[in-house]
């Protein structure tokens, strides 16, 4: 029994490892060719898509803007997406739970993203799996949503530990349910006290010039 | 590459081949003691604990019911059903996605529960990693929110393919957000044929005497 889970143990040490390698040479690739690169993590429906399609019609004119799309199935996001107006790569997991650096690489090689551009990675919905998973990305957005509850950043801490920022999303729904703002934000800054944090709602545009702000200062000027 | 994939794949069928052994043994232990269990799974904040608190509130004078409640930390989630009236073991998974047949284990070593009884596991938020444990449990319930969007039986198939029963939950936000009951009802049914499929809001009370009908009709008759 303590053998397996050693060996259970050294073997997600291996995977984690060889996945650690292959985001370096993500990191490094993205780096070289001026590419600037946000991996967008949140629980199922979050409302990463909504907030992409927005931002890419929104800043469509001003960056270049292309997506790589994680879902175990289907190609219903890659289509909101690519309607939008981006270049899009949908990614099937199937049974697995999270984007990995390899799956990345291969959407950057069809992407072909030029110099000064922005890629979003939108991974599979989940707020657990994919906190452990570097990409090789240059900044890490965590969505949730107020539907959720306040108590999420205390429940799944790893998650909001790795983020560069927290939008806070479906702000339109605030009369609708309970949700004390303060405690969330309170929560995220216990796991995670440099985080940033935005409410916004992707739907009826609320905090989306801040959310367009972070991004501006983020990104690297366009080539 | 090719031999690190294989050994991945291998060490992925030994670690559910050991849980499968762990979960028979639950079956039998399960049946054996006249115990009726439930496997409570969705995304995060998608209203399980709600949904639970209500149910042993509403059905303590009728069920006698203990939970078994997975979190990756905290026991916000065992206050809150403790308050309600049954008897609760949190398994906390720190970085782990989903509850183990093992974990299961323990935690009815703790709870002894009667024959006749229910047993309520709420498994970790996420709807990915849950699907491919077998905990030993007799029925699985995926819960779903109206503000997920109605895709979610299309993107995350393993999970709906595994249910018993579906419950589509703050069906109470339906005036405030844009939601396809058919389309997701169909979505599921795709996914799960012969999956039940019950909308109810445990807020405000909509279509619960439906989820304590089925309960009641799935449960043995108190000991």
């Amino acid at each position: 029994m303590a053998d397996d889970t050693s060996r259970t143990v050294l073997l997600e040490q291996q995977v984690l490892a060889k996945n650690d390698g292959l985001a370096e040479q993500n990191r490094s690739w993205l780096a070289g060719h001026g590419v600037f690169t946000v991996n967008l993590m949140s629980s199922p429906g979050s409302g990463k898509t909504t907030l992409l399609a927005r931002t890419v019609r929104d800043l469509g004119g001003e960056l270049t803007i292309s997506v790589a799309e994680g879902d175990q199935e289907t190609s219903i996001d890659a289509d909101r997406i690519r309607a939008a107006g981006a270049e899009v790569v949908q990614i099937n997991t199937g049974t697995g739970c999270h984007l990995d650096a390899g799956m990345l690489a291969g959407a950057l090689h069809s992407l072909r993203p030029p110099s000064g551009s922005v890629v979003f990675v939108e991974n599979v919905g989940n707020l657990v799996c994919p906190a452990l998973f570097d990409l090789g990305e240059r900044c890490r957005v965590v969505v949730m949503s107020v539907t959720e509850g306040e108590d999420k950043p205390l429940k799944y801490p790893h998650m909001f530990r790795a983020a560069d920022l927290v939008l806070i999303n479906k702000v339109d729904l605030l009369p609708h349910v309970h949700f004390d703002m303060r405690r969330c934000v309170d929560g995220a800054r216990r796991a995670n006290p440099k985080v940033g944090v935005l409410p916004v709602s992707a739907t009826r545009g609320d905090g989306l010039d801040a959310w367009y702000a972070w991004l501006r200062q983020a990104a690297p000027a366009r080539a």
